[in-house]
């Protein structure tokens, strides 16, 4: 993963071993206007183009519920990302800010997570507005907005820290 | 990881292969006052208490910047969940609610995200407040709050459409 020729000035990464902590299954694909990195957006916008999360049959029936949320939280891995940078120049300008001080899809774990809008569901296909990634993105997973979910379940000792 | 004697009422599992489609890297852990999973709240809080994400030394650089940001967001991998569930009874009563409209740590990809408020950061720790996981969570990411942060780089076709 290190190619210590594709860095722009004064960015920086690290030696790192193969990652083997814990295994991610795709869920689905993630289909937008994209298919090349320059013309993804920099940030989704809820007013954005239809983009649809496409899921694989076996989850159809974990979307039960998820129609009452305007707005969802989506996940999905950004796979053609490099993983061991931890400067980066975001204008090949010789600035550099760290990995964790940017939402670059270059990042240890390449996880995106964006708030869309929930346009709707037909059968186990979202329609969603806000997304930025390419076109073929797997995605990781999908829940409501935290801001508008309310848990299911009463309160816990830890709530009332 | 299916054992259909843990199942609350009407909930539903499904049969899978092991994952293996992507892998991660924890990049450190995740120190919170809370030891057992019935202790934790439901949802974390911006005046709950101090916790602290303790990130490993090949990191520490990848920090520069993130000072500069009241909230992040950080990721993390619910390492004790069962990841086969596709309806879900929070209440033990029956009623089930799909895996994607509950924010559950039970999910095929079990990545918890949390908006947290950064309190000070020293060395390689970040002291942060609004956490609801448990003690010894492995840390997969660390980003800035995506309605704090702007784009350092310039815009792109694809965020006029």
């Amino acid at each position: 993963m290190t190619d210590p020729g594709d860095l722009r000035p004064n960015e920086e990464a690290v030696e790192l071993e193969p990652a083997s902590d814990a295994s991610l299954r795709f869920i689905g694909t993630i289909r937008t206007p994209w298919r090349d990195r320059k013309d993804c957006p920099r940030q989704g916008k809820l007013d954005g183009p239809e983009c649809q999360l496409v899921l694989d049959p076996v989850w159809h029936q974990a979307l039960e519920g998820l129609e009452n949320y305007d707005t969802i939280e989506v996940l999905y891995w950004l796979d053609q990302s490099r993983r061991d940078l931890i400067r980066q120049s975001p204008i090949s300008d010789g600035q550099t800010f760290g990995t964790f001080a940017l939402r670059s899809p270059v990042r240890p774990n390449p996880i995106g997570t964006s708030m869309v809008k929930l346009v709707r569901i037909e059968k186990g296909t979202l329609v969603v507005r806000g997304l930025d990634c390419l076109d073929e993105t797997p995605l990781l997973d999908i829940k409501p907005d935290r801001c508008a979910f309310s848990p299911k379940a009463p309160d816990k000792p830890g709530s009332r820290d």
